[in-house]
C-alpha cells in the first residue's frame, strides 16, 4: 500500500472512525483502523461492540500509487494527523512491516497488525431502505435520547425505540420516571418496522452526521440498523426484547394549561434547583434535585424548594397564559425538566397538567408533534 | 445586616473571594465567606490553608441600609449570585438566622454560620512595602510556577523562591530536573527578602490579578506575603526552609547555540512526542516522554524518539542560525521543553547547549533575563 491524501480530507474521515474505534476491546485488533486501498478508493472500518464506521474515499486528492491493506493503531494514527499541519500526507507500507506516515519533513512509523485477523463486518444493505432528511433524523434523536435509562436494569431502556404506524415513524424514549416521543411522517407505503437503537449508538450517530444536512439512507436488518450518508456507513446493533407500550402513560385530558417563556422558565428552575435537596445514592433517579411548581393567588407561579442543610430557594414567574380551574402544587426534578425544556426550539412551551400525581406533558407551539413527559413525585 | 448592590460588582469580588475558599475544610466554618457591611463598607473575607482573601466594596451601588456581619456558606452564595440575572440585589438577615437574598422575584433563604466562631486573619501590613506593576509580577509567575516540583518530596521545590540580590529580584522554580529563572530589576534601596512562595498561592494570585495592569504592592511578613491591589488582600503562608542554592547549575560556556522559530520547534516536538515512551509509573519525573535532538549533517536539526511499543517518529527542522563546534545528541523530557518553550514571548528562541550530559538553557531575543534550563537524560 502506497498513497497520498490531503491532510484535510484524511482527517475529516477519521473523525468519523473515531465514532467506531473502542478506548479498548478484548480483541486488540479493534484498537486499529483497517485500511484498505483498491486501485480507486480508499476503505476506513472501525469497529467496536456496539457501532461499525466505514468510509470510502475516492477524493481527487487522493493518488493510490500501490493498492494494499492494513491495521494502523488507531488512537495514535488520529493524533498524528490531527498534530501534522502540512497540506499532503503520504503513507506506506514498507518492508519491515510499519506503516511510514510522511509529511513535509516529518516522518512517523507505526507497528501495524496483520489485516486477516480484522473481522470480517457485514453492511446490512438491501434493496429496500427508508430516505430520510438528515435533519429531521437529527431532530429525532436530539429530542428524545436524553430519556433514555443510564441504568442496566432495564437494558431495552436504555434505547430509543423507533416504530412506523402506518406512515408514521413514532420515535420513543423513556427511563420509566418521563417519556419523550417525536412523530415525524415517511413514506406511507413503508413496511413495518420496530426496533430499538442504543443511547450511545445514537449519541455518536449525531456526532458522525454532524453538519450534514441532505438525506441519509436507512437499512433495516434484524438485529442492526445501517445508515448511510454522504460516504459513511454508520451501523449499530439494536437491543433485543419488546419495547413496553407506552401509549397508555400520556394522559388524555389537561385542565391546567401554563404557558411560560421557556427561556424565562429554564433559567428560574436552574437557579431554584441550585437549593433542592441532592439524593445521588438513592435507587430512584427521580428523586434527584426535586422542586414544587404551585399555582398561587393571583395568577402567579411559584417555583421553589426547601433544603433542611442549605436553605431554601423560590421565584415567582408570571406565565404567558394560564387556564386552571382550581389550584395545584406538584413536585418534579428539575433536571427532567431542563432537559425536556431544551429539547425544544420553541420560544413558548406550554405546561399541561392533569393533577398533582399525576405525569404532565410538555409542548412548544413551534415543535409540532413533540411531546415531552414528566411523572411527578408525590410531595405529602 | 442589610444591604443592597449591583449584582455585577458583588459577583466580581466573590469570584476573587472564591481564591481563598477552600473545597473543604477541617474548620467547617471556612468553608463559609464571611461578610461585614460597617455603614459605609463591606468587607468579604475567604481562608484556606495556604491563602486569605479579603475585599473591600465601597462601590457607588452599595446601599448599607443596616450594618452588621455574618458567615455564609461559600460555593452555594456564589453559584446563586452567578445565575440571577437581575441588576440589583438585596442581602439582609432575618430574625431566624438565615440570610435572605432578594433578586426580581426571586427569593433565596441561605442558612448562616456565627461569625464570633469565624478565626481572626491577620494581614501583615507594615510601613515598608515593595511596589510594583501587576504586569511585571504576573510575567515573573507565568515564567516560573510551571516548573516547581509536584512531589511532596522535598516541599521547598513545591515554591517560586524570591531572592532580593542588591536591587534584582530574583526568581527561581526548580524541580531537580529543570529550573526557571526570571531577574526584574526594583527598588535598589529595597530590604533583603528571601521567600518562597506556593506554587498554588501564585496560580490562585495570578487568577485574581487577571486583568488588573496597574500596581501592586508586596508585604514581606516573617512567614507570610501580603499582595495589596484594587481593593484587594491577597495573602499567602511561606514555606519552610532554606532554598536551595542553584547558581552554580547554569552552565557558564555554551560551545552550541541553535536558534529556532519558536512555533515550528513547538509544533515539531508536539508531534514526535505524540511516540515518546509514556512511563508514568517511574519515580524520576524526568523519564516522562522522553525525545532526541541531534545535530546531522547539513545543518539539520533532527527531533525524534523510538517506542517499542507504537513506533518511531522524527522530525527536520531547519534552525534559524546554527553556531556548533560538533555534532551532539541530546535526550530530555519532551513536556519540559514544551512547557519551557511556552513561557518565552519572544518568535525566536535559542538552545544553548554545552555537552551531552550537561544542562542547557533557553533563551529568547525579547525575554531579557529569563532563563529556562533543563537536565538532559543520559542516551547511552
Amino acid at each position: 500500500m502506497n498513497i497520498s491524501i490531503d491532510r484535510e480530507i484524511l482527517l475529516e474521515n477519521l473523525n468519523t472512525i473515531a465514532r467506531g474505534l473502542p478506548v479498548r476491546s478484548p480483541m486488540p485488533i479493534l484498537t486499529g483502523i483497517k485500511m484498505y486501498a483498491t486501485d480507486t478508493d480508499l476503505y476506513m472500518t472501525s469497529s467496536n461492540s456496539d457501532i461499525s464506521v466505514e468510509v470510502v474515499i475516492n477524493d481527487q486528492s487522493l493518488v493510490i500509487q500501490q493498492p494494499g491493506q492494513t491495521v494502523v493503531p488507531g488512537k495514535v494514527f488520529i493524533d498524528i494527523i490531527r498534530k501534522i499541519n502540512s497540506k499532503k500526507i503520504n503513507l506506506y507500507l514498507s518492508d519491515d512491516k510499519v506503516l511510514v506516515i510522511k509529511a513535509d519533513r516529518g516522518e512517523y512509523k507505526l507497528q501495524i497488525m496483520d489485516p486477516v485477523d480484522y473481522p470480517k463486518i457485514d453492511f446490512v444493505l438491501h434493496e429496500n431502505p427508508l430516505v430520510i432528511d438528515a435533519d429531521v433524523l437529527k431532530g429525532v434523536i436530539r429530542e428524545t435520547v436524553f430519556a433514555t435509562a443510564t441504568s442496566e436494569k432495564k437494558p431495552i431502556l436504555t434505547g430509543v425505540n423507533l416504530k412506523n404506524v402506518g406512515g408514521k415513524l413514532i420515535a420513543t424514549a423513556t427511563d420509566s420516571f418521563r417519556l419523550s416521543q417525536k412523530v415525524v411522517a415517511i413514506d406511507p407505503e413503508y413496511k413495518d418496522f420496530n426496533i430499538t437503537v442504543p443511547n450511545k449508538s445514537f449519541d455518536e450517530l449525531l456526532k458522525a452526521i454532524d453538519q450534514y444536512g441532505e438525506r441519509v439512507t436507512l437499512y433495516f436488518g434484524t438485529n442492526k440498523l445501517l445508515v448511510s450518508f454522504k460516504n459513511i456507513s454508520f451501523q449499530t446493533r439494536l437491543l433485543d426484547g419488546n419495547y413496553p407500550d407506552t401509549s397508555r402513560l400520556i394522559p388524555a385530558e389537561f385542565p391546567i394549561v401554563l404557558k411560560f417563556n421557556k427561556d424565562e422558565l429554564v433559567e428560574a428552575v436552574e437557579r431554584v434547583s441550585l437549593l433542592s435537596p441532592r439524593d445521588k445514592a438513592t435507587d430512584r433517579e427521580i428523586t434527584y434535585s426535586i422542586i414544587k411548581l404551585s399555582i398561587k393567588k393571583d395568577r402567579i407561579i411559584e417555583i421553589s424548594t426547601t433544603n433542611a442543610a442549605v436553605g431554601d430557594a423560590k421565584e415567582e414567574l408570571i406565565p404567558t397564559s394560564i387556564d386552571s380551574a382550581n389550584p395545584i402544587t406538584i413536585g418534579f426534578s428539575s433536571r427532567y425538566l431542563i432537559e425536556a425544556l431544551r429539547s425544544f426550539i420553541s420560544t413558548e412551551v406550554s405546561l399541561n397538567l392533569s393533577g398533582a400525581i399525576r405525569p404532565f406533558i410538555i409542548r412548544g407551539d413551534r415543535d409540532a408533534n413533540l411531546t415531552q413527559l414528566i411523572l411527578p413525585v408525590n410531595m405529602e
